[in-house]
Formats: structure tokens, C-alpha cells, sequence
């Protein structure tokens, strides 16, 4: 039997943990695709105890609370700190299997060097040890970054964001480590949402261009595109609820434009429409500029409204979406891809029934003289799991080149979420190692220690061509 | 190698093998959703011979002579009870990996002592010993239900029933178990089907109140939904054909309503909205009454026609229906939710791809002050195999409690069917062994005991609240 | 650990290198769908080298090497054949978990007898050993199947096809293995085609029947069927973009086919309907003449219009079409059933998740005196695959009798892909034998034995009644 989480932890065989400490765990960590907050970061916070740093914003844990009973009052309510991680230390043990049980360990022995595990029995010991470590200056939000080994981090940021906060990290030299903007402009793509009109206002500001019609829409948004650039923006992002692909000709578009500034509401098609061509725009801009871009999809969200009221937005209320949109997607990357438009690609679908079509999906428009130009990103939030990365990794192997996959994210607003890295990269060997044990790859150390290197770092570096 | 089906069939680790003998097997069994005839309880009845017993009404096993080639003579039609045990024998050995070669073996075993595997070879040999035994006065169905180490179980019944066969075996006071009606009101929902004015007019008579409207309706639902409370009931199940969430107010709702009891034909999009409106009645009067809600959905029933003639509904011509509702779901819980009507409530998919779904969707309407809440039922019919009961349990693991889960149903009408209990403990075993084996887990038997006696019975007891 | 690849390769336990070596090993290869060409076979080709062997058709190696970033001009277009092989050779290595690393590698060993792994390093040396072997008279077409251990191989043609090659090949007395022809007549049901009309007038042509309704419609398909019958055919195959069952009546159908014969253009309504009437009028005649029918479904086809207008179809650009039809294809099956005119059927659906739909719609038309008359066929296509076939013989043997199961094809137009068979067969081996290891099944070498070569072969040969 193997010791609980030990040093060999998820490494089940010799050439697992050969390849995880011997070259998976030598290489730093890149993490392209975060929620940490540029203000946090470079105001270089401190937590004032377990409840700020563990409970403050985490849905993951507050969703574990209240799967196991726990009222709200203890989760997002108005419970003392100590109560509400006393409740949070009860639910713990119910959570096996679960990653959560992984991830506070892991956090634990990594960030505080504490090798129990944590319970009723011994929650209030562990919360006081915790909370005199979080008192030390080591413990600040830039410390925690640097102690995990991070060489570069890219936020998510909005087009109409001056990144002055990004420009201040910057500024700060003995850091050493890079925080990058990432281009998420999910709202400049909905007029069906309250803010649109509002916030079409703010972008002509911003911009400096007067946004009365699709042109001068497109125009802002490349402006803002260059500001970006300019900060060391190379990704963008897209949350998608919608992706269906309806193109429809210019002046159909100027049309819906119009109509969507006049803050009158498209049919579900028109919206479509709308969202289509934005998307056909900037897939095009991406492409000129070389940057990456992100395309996911399948989260319902916001599906409790009690808990919405009195908790706000990602609150642990989303589900998984079963809508998909493997086909549209297919044909929003032709379009783009027979004028010469198709910039490098990360796919993401929340349901984990989609790997296979993504998997095949990505292979009609490889190529180009990129490795793995287009890529199904890594296993994510509600499949950031032991069994969700290895169905990630065993689709990704069978229908596409595993060797090329640019790895792991820690999509985490946390300061301490490193260790998922960490425990990508020992499923990944383990993965790996399982392979080789079973004859199914060489014992080849040259190239599969490549292999885990470039999936756990270099991939990543080469694809998004930072400079390191 | 592990010997055939013996004490330790399925249990891969020495921990599995600790945590099922020392913790699982110790726990009685609940059956807290079954299709047993309460007449057949009521009237103790024996079986004359193996074939009656195994063959008689198991559409599971139907499906395995259908595969097999098995003309429908031998199944359903005039063959002599012997040559139907015949032919069921010579289909057994071609079920490698399936659940009915280790149900059958597991009920030959348990019931019968018998430890060989039938196949042409000895099928006589068996046959003549099983009746033998089956003439024996311990082999009568309750004493059948009292031998699987049973307290408790809840038939499936009609909102017209009047449960008197129910009150007769509560009357038998040396019986020792629990036979608790549950509540199953699909036709009341159902006004495309032909029978429902009928059932209306029954339901009217039963309840004395004279079904007129909407608020009749509801009303004799009420009172009957009393009526099974005071017999102990305290849940409910729906098995949905059709889930999609579209409500409408009240004046609407009057008129189909009225229509509906007239024997005019609903559209489709009206249908949808009558069963919405009696979902939402219904599950606030659940909540009131501190019941268990069942939603089960997925079955495309009866396809094929030429069987459902000669041998009618539950023949074994169902499959999964791929049509998914979770998204439905979520928005008809939300509906009773932000009104304080959500009751504890249990989702069962029969597609197994919606394990995920259900996962994640459970997870936003936790809390309330009660562990596991809401839950994702047991891998059930298709699913009740090992496969599934595993992929059931590493998704639940993954995205929920797996410590909270109120485990296994037998979903059965054979009195001989407790096995399937025994099978998924196992099976539950090996799952939580094998992560402490892998140091996924800490080896506590204090935790882990608790875990698997809990998931095998007393979460059960306590979601339920039974009286035991 | 295992050494790579050697003769026990997937073979994780004593039983199943038993059962491998001593039973799958043993029977001979039937492979009863393939893409072989005819006219290839007659004339008993060479190759040039190992670029036009691997290379030259193989839309596998294709999109492994457009994931590595090579360019087309090294994949389809005008490089060398001594570039393309190094630039395949180049992204080989990444392949890991990939079958395309496994089939090169049992191709290399088996018809090459090379034993290294093929890399960067050693390309050039393999490229050549190779093309010095591809001159040997041993290696033209006919002896590379033959040396397969081939006893019959299927091939895919259309109604009008003279079949003259396969005449041809049944001539030469000492080839010694059945090349039939297989029917596949999915442009007769394609309307929306633009080749329709084009088409119809050669189906008029070869049948000697004047299309100009549905009637002599069906008369022409019926005379090319005993053409085809007169030839050893005795399989269909359809591959289906659309399978919605969509019943009409005779008039309607009337007016249909004479619209389409009339170049007109149907809504899509009325070419599922078209398709379905021409589906219920084959379907009864391949009863007629007991054939089986293969429905395949779940491709998106030639996603990448660029690509396909370079190197045409089937030039690795499509995936699997979310779409699923399980409900519609039991609805199919219904109809023709109930009339008495199923015929033998295997249904493929290229999307893994389909599986336990299809698992499950089977078991609800078997029967007739006919072992597993309704089958799901094999992880095909983008799940021929470790996993792929694991999932597939999980879910078989968890819902059906994975016993009657006709096993393997290879899909392929290669003349050496025949150790696919060979890669099923061990994976197989390994199923099984990990049952039994685990004490899910007896260790009964008469019944594992018999087990084994049945799917491996034997069940194909009595499902599809060939003369051997």
C-alpha cells in the first residue's frame, strides 16, 4: 500500500516516478489561463487567515459545504471565520475521491508543511498553526507566487481594462515573475446582456473611436487589441454561451450592430448573427497579430437564484451545459481557415462526453507548421479531477498527438492553486509511466523525458511564444 | 488469480476485502425503491419452480435468450417451464462481463448453496435441486426477504391504491419488515395517455373529491397524498417520458386542465406545460410533508411492437433514450427552490453520458441543513453493472460527497434480488479501497468504516428519516 | 515491466497470453469491411516504396502529421516521398498513446521484421531496408494478404459496378482467399447529391429498368442486388449523414422520386423521407435474400475546405458529428420488424458515447433463432483504439452477450493493416483474461477457448453464412 499523499503520491509505477521527479518536476510552472487579480498582486496582499485565503472566494469548497448540508450562513453568510472553517474541516472527509481532498492537502503540506489531515478531530489546531504562518511576510500574494515556482501568469482582463495594475507589476523588478494580460471581450459580443449599451460607451471612451456601426465597433476593438499587445497580450479568451454559426453579409450586420447600440433586443437567431460575425472579426484580428485564441463552452450558469441574490456570480451555482457545439465550431474554424484566418486554437467544452469530438474535431485543421496548432484544452474546472484528466489524456493520446499538448491551467482566482499543477503532472506520468510499464512505449528516457518536460512546460512557452 | 465468485469476489485489496467484511456486510439491507406486488408479500407465496422464480417476469434475463437467439416461445411463449430453464442455461456462459452471470451465480449461492456455474452442462442437475429447495416452507417470499437480512422496503404504488395489502403486512407483526408504500403518480401527469379520464374518475372516487379543474386536481391529490403518509409513505417517484420545464399561470393551466378531463387532445407544448404545473404542485407538497422526490428519466420504452403484443410492457424492449433533461431539471428545482419548495430530491438518469451532468447540476442546490440533499441515484437498470456502478461512483466522487450518497436500490420484483446490494457493496469496497491503496486517501478505518456503512445503509435511513 | 511491443504486447496476465497464443492466435483473419481496392487486388500491385505504402492513402497518418505542424506540401502535396516519410517519421514519436504508434510498429515487425522504434534517428536506415524489401515478389498485394493468414476479405462497391476485378480475382484458382463484394449504395439515396440524377441514369443503364419512378426504382435495386447476390455478396453497408425515420405513404413517396429524378431539390423533410422509404424497401430485401445490413453513423464530413480542395475526400479531414440517431434507428428497425423484414443488422455509431444506446436499442429486436442477430459493430474509425475497443467491449459485455460478438474489421484500403486484427485480438485477450483473473469469470479453457476464436472469427463466419 502506498503512504497517504507522500512524495511518490499518484505515481504508481518506477518509470512514473522517474518521469515526475527527475524531469516533471524540474521544470517551472507557466500558468496560461487564471482569475488571479491584477490589483492583488500588485498590492502584494496578505491573508488574514485560513477563512480569507481558503474560503473567501473558492465555489469549489463552498459547493463541497453545502453538498454536505452546511446552511449558507457558514458559507457565504455571516458565520465568524472560525465557524465557517470549523464547517469546512466537517465536510472534508466525506470528499473522497473528490479533488478537493487532493488539492487543501496538497496546499497544506506545500504552503504550511502540515502532513495531516485535516478533520473535526484536529481543525482548530490546524486553523491556529495556519493562521501564525499567514502572519509572515513570506506569506504575500507575490511570495506565494514566487515559492511555487511560477515564471509567468496570464490574467483575464476585459478590452476596456487601461491595465495600469498589469503596468505597476511590471514595474517592479526584483518580482521575476511575468503577469500578462489576457483579451476577454465576452461582453463586447452580447447584446443581449443589460450592460451592453453601457458598455459599448466605455469602449468608444477607451478607445477613441465613437462606436455607431459595425466598422467603427471593429476599429475600437482593434485599438484596444494593439493597447493590449502593447502590455505583452497574447491570448484571448472566449466564454461562450451561444456558438452556434450563423454568418450572415455586412449589411445584415451593420444592421444588427445598429439595432444592438440602440439597446433594442435581437431575436435568439439575430443574436447569433451578431455574436457570429464579432467572433469571425476577431478570430481574424487574433490570427494577424499571433496571438492564441480560447474558445469554451458548455457551463449553464447562475442556475440557483436563493443563492444568487445573497451570493452573487460564481457562486457554485453552474452546471455543466449540455448543449454542444463541436459542428459549429467546425465551421466557424473553416471560415476562418479558408481566407487564411485561423489563428492557434484552444478548445474547452465543461462536459467531458465532448472529448472524443473535440479530439477529432482539432484534427481537420492542424497544420500550417505549428505543433499542435490547434489544441483541446486541458481537463477544467468540473473535470479538474484524477478520472477527468486521465479521460482527457487517454482521448487526447488515441485521437491526437499527446506530445504536443500544451498542459495544464490553473483557471483559479487562488494564490496557492499551484499544487494543480502539481498534481497534473503526476497524473500525466503516471500516465505516461503506465504506458511504458505496459510495453506500450519505450523505456526511452531522451524522449519521454522530452515529452513530460514540454507537456508540463515548454509546449506552452513555444506555442504562446513568450519570452522567458 | 482469485478464485471464481469467491468470499472476496471483487475485492482487489486487502482493504477492500477488510472494509466489505468487517464494515459492509455487517449492515442490514434497505430497499428504498423496488417493484415487489405487495399481494405476493401479503400472501407469502411460493415458488414452483426455478423457472417461475427466475424467468417469470425478469426482462433482464429475457434479453439475454433474446441475444442468444432464443426464440420468443422459449421466453415469453408455450414452452414447458423446463425447456425455458434449458435454454436460459445454454445463453448464461456467452454473458462474460455482464451482471446477470453474477447475479444468477450470486443467487445460486446465496439462496441455494449452490457454488458451481450452470451452463448445458449440469443445467438438469441444477434445475431439480433448485426446486427441490424451492418447495421448502423457508423458501416463501417473506421468509425470502427475512433470510437477505432486510429491514426495510418501499413498493412502487398507484395514487389510487388503497394500500390494503400494505396494511396486512403491517398487521403481521412476525414478519419484522418494513413494507412501505411509495408513491408513483405518472398517469395523473399523463393526459395523452388513453386511460387518464378513466384514472381521473378513480382518482375523483377514491378521494371524494369530485375532479373538476386544476384545483380539484390538486386537491384529491392532496388528500391522497395524505392517505400514503398515514401508511408510511414518504416517497415519491416519477418516471418522466418528458421533462422539459415550461410553466404557465394559472388561468392557462384551467383550461388544459379542463381539457384534458374533457378527452380533448393536448398539443405537445401544452402537454408539457400541464405535467410542469403538477411537477411544481407536487414537489412543494413534498417538501411540506418532508418527503423524497424520484425523478428518473431516460427510457424509450415498448420499441419493439411484435414483442409488446405478445408479451406486453416491461418485456425487455426498452432502451436509453438519448434525449437528455438536465438542464430541465435544474430550472424546474430553481422554480421550487426560490420558493421554499425544493424537497429532498433524487435524479436518476438512464444514460449513463449524464453522469456528469447530474453531478454537477446536484451541486447547485445543496444546503438546507441536510447532508446530500439533493442526490444522483444509484447506476440503475442499464447501469447496475460494474462499469457502471464504478463510473457512477468515480463521477459522484469527482464532483460531489461520495460520502453523503444514500447508495443502492434494487429497482426489482424478485424476492430473491438482494444481491444486487451485496454487489454494489462490494464494488463500493474496492472503489474506496483501491484509493487508499493508492494513498489517495488515508487508511483511517474509523473515517472508512463509517463511509461504507453509511453509503450501505444508514444514509439511507437517515435521508429518508425511516423509523427503524 | 513489459519490454515494448514483443510477443506478449497487451497481454497483462497469464490467462490472456493463454488465451492469446493458444486460441486467438490460432484462428485465421475474416475481415468483412474493408476499403480495399479491387482493381489493386487483380492486378496484384507493388509498391515503389514505403512512402506509397504508408503514405500514399492513409488519412491516419495524415492528421498525425498535420498535429505535428507538417505542412501539406510534405503530407498530399509535392515533396518527395523520401521527405514525407522523414516528416511522418519526425511526428511518430509524439504519438504515444496513439494506435497509429502501435499499428506502424506491428506493421514494421510483422511484414519488415523490423523491431526498432522509428524516429528521427534512425528514418533513413528503416526507409531503406524497407524499400529494398516493398521489391521482393513476396510483397505484392495478393501475397501481403495471403501472408495474413486472410481467408476472406469484403470489399465496398457500388450498385453499378460491374465487379468485373472481383471476377477477375475469384478466377485465379491459386490466390486461395474470397474477395466478395460488399453493397453500398449510398448515392442511390442521395437526392440532395448533385451526382443524383447523373447517377440514376447508370443504375437505369446497368439494370436494364428505366428509372422513372419508385417503382422501377426499387425494380433496378433489386436487379443489381442478385447481381451482386450471383457474386458471393451478402453484406450491405450504408453510411448515413442523416438517419431520422420519416415514414411516408406510397403517393407521396411517388412524388418524391420523381421530383429527385427530375434534378429537382427536396426540403429536408422530404429527403428524410425519401431516405427513409428507399432504407424500408432495402431493408426488406436484404431479408429476402439473408443478407446483412451495416448502418454506420456519426461522421461530419470534409471539415476543412481548403484541405479538401486540395487532396479531395477522405483526406483525414473529417470527425465525429455529435448528432446521435439511436432513437430513430430503433424506430427503423421497428417498422421493418414488425412486417417480418429485419434482417441481420450491425449498427456502428462513430461516437464513443453512443455506446450503451446502442448497447441497449439492440437488445430490444434479438431473437429469431439468429446468435446475436443484431449487433453493435466494432470500435471503428476514430475508436479503433486501445480505449476506444476497451469502452466498446465493456459496455457490449456489461449490456449484451459480448459472446456472440462477430469482432474486427479493419476499415482500411492498406494491404498490411490486417494487424489490426491482431491488436484487437490481444486487447480481447486481455479483457477477458483480467475477468478471469479477478474471479469474474471461471478459468474454463473449453468455454474461454471457444469464446475466444468465436469472436475472433468464428462468429463472423457463421453470422455472415460464408462458405470456407
Amino acid at each position: 500500500m502506498k503512504p497517504f499523499m507522500d512524495e511518490d503520491f499518484l505515481l504508481q509505477s518506477e518509470v512514473a516516478k522517474k518521469l515526475y521527479h527527475e524531469y516533471a518536476e524540474q521544470v517551472p510552472v507557466l500558468d496560461y489561463h487564471c482569475h488571479l487579480v491584477p490589483q492583488e498582486i500588485a498590492g502584494d496582499i496578505h491573508f488574514k487567515n485560513m477563512t480569507e485565503l481558503w474560503l473567501g472566494a473558492d465555489h469549489y469548497k463552498w459547493r463541497v459545504m453545502r453538498s454536505h448540508g452546511v446552511e449558507e450562513k457558514y458559507i457565504t453568510g455571516d458565520a465568524s471565520d472560525e465557524e465557517k472553517f470549523h464547517a469546512f474541516a466537517r465536510a472534508l472527509p466525506k470528499c473522497i475521491g473528490n479533488p478537493m481532498y487532493h488539492w487543501c492537502h496538497l496546499e497544506l503540506q506545500r504552503y504550511f508543511g502540515i502532513y495531516e489531515t485535516l478533520s473535526e478531530k484536529n481543525w482548530k489546531e490546524i486553523y491556529d498553526t495556519c493562521n501564525a504562518i499567514l502572519q509572515k511576510p513570506e506569506m504575500s500574494a507575490k511570495n506565494l507566487i514566487k515559492m511555487s515556482n511560477v515564471t509567468l501568469v496570464c490574467t483575464t482582463d476585459d478590452p476596456v481594462d487601461d491595465l495600469h495594475y498589469h503596468e505597476q507589476i511590471a514595474a517592479d523588478k526584483d518580482f521575476g515573475v511575468q503577469v500578462l494580460p489576457a483579451w476577454r471581450p465576452d461582453l463586447a459580443m452580447c447584446p443581449e446582456k443589460e450592460e451592453f449599451v453601457e458598455y459599448m460607451k466605455k469602449l468608444s471612451a477607451v478607445s477613441g473611436v465613437e462606436i455607431v456601426d459595425f466598422s467603427t465597433l471593429k476599429k475600437a476593438l482593434a485599438n484596444r487589441l494593439d493597447y493590449f499587445a502593447e502590455r505583452g497580450c497574447c491570448i484571448s479568451d472566449h466564454g461562450l454561451d451561444y456558438a452556434e454559426f450563423r454568418p450572415v453579409g455586412e449589411e445584415k450586420m451593420e444592421e444588427l450592430t445598429k439595432r444592438s447600440l440602440a439597446g433594442e433586443s435581437l431575436s435568439l437567431e439575430e443574436l447569433l448573427q451578431f455574436k457570429t460575425m464579432v467572433m469571425l472579426f476577431l478570430g481574424a484580428e487574433y490570427k494577424k497579430r499571433n496571438w492564441a485564441m480560447q474558445l469554451h463552452y458548455g457551463a449553464k450558469r447562475e442556475n440557483n437564484e436563493l443563492v444568487y441574490q445573497s451570493a452573487g456570480a460564481n457562486a457554485g451555482i453552474d452546471c455543466i451545459n449540455p448543449k454542444g457545439f463541436v459542428a459549429d465550431v467546425a465551421d466557424f474554424m473553416n471560415a476562418l481557415n479558408k481566407d487564411g484566418n485561423l489563428p492557434r486554437t484552444i478548445i474547452y467544452s465543461l462536459n467531458p462526453t465532448d472529448n472524443a469530438l473535440i479530439g477529432t474535431m482539432i484534427g481537420c485543421f492542424q497544420g500550417d507548421g505549428i505543433r499542435g496548432k490547434i489544441q483541446q484544452g486541458a481537463a477544467w474546472w468540473f473535470n479538474d479531477h484524477k478520472y477527468g484528466m486521465e479521460e482527457h489524456m487517454k482521448s487526447l493520446g488515441s485521437l491526437s498527438l499527446l506530445g504536443n499538448f500544451i498542459g495544464m491551467l490553473t483557471d483559479s482566482r487562488s494564490f496557492i492553486s499551484y499544487p494543480r499543477h502539481e498534481y497534473f503532472r503526476r497524473i500525466l506520468c503516471n500516465f505516461i509511466g503506465g504506458l511504458v510499464e505496459n510495453g506500450e512505449y519505450p523505456e526511452d528516457y531522451e524522449l519521454l523525458g522530452e515529452l513530460v518536460k514540454d507537456i508540463s512546460y515548454y509546449n506552452a512557452v513555444n506555442y504562446f511564444g513568450f519570452q522567458l
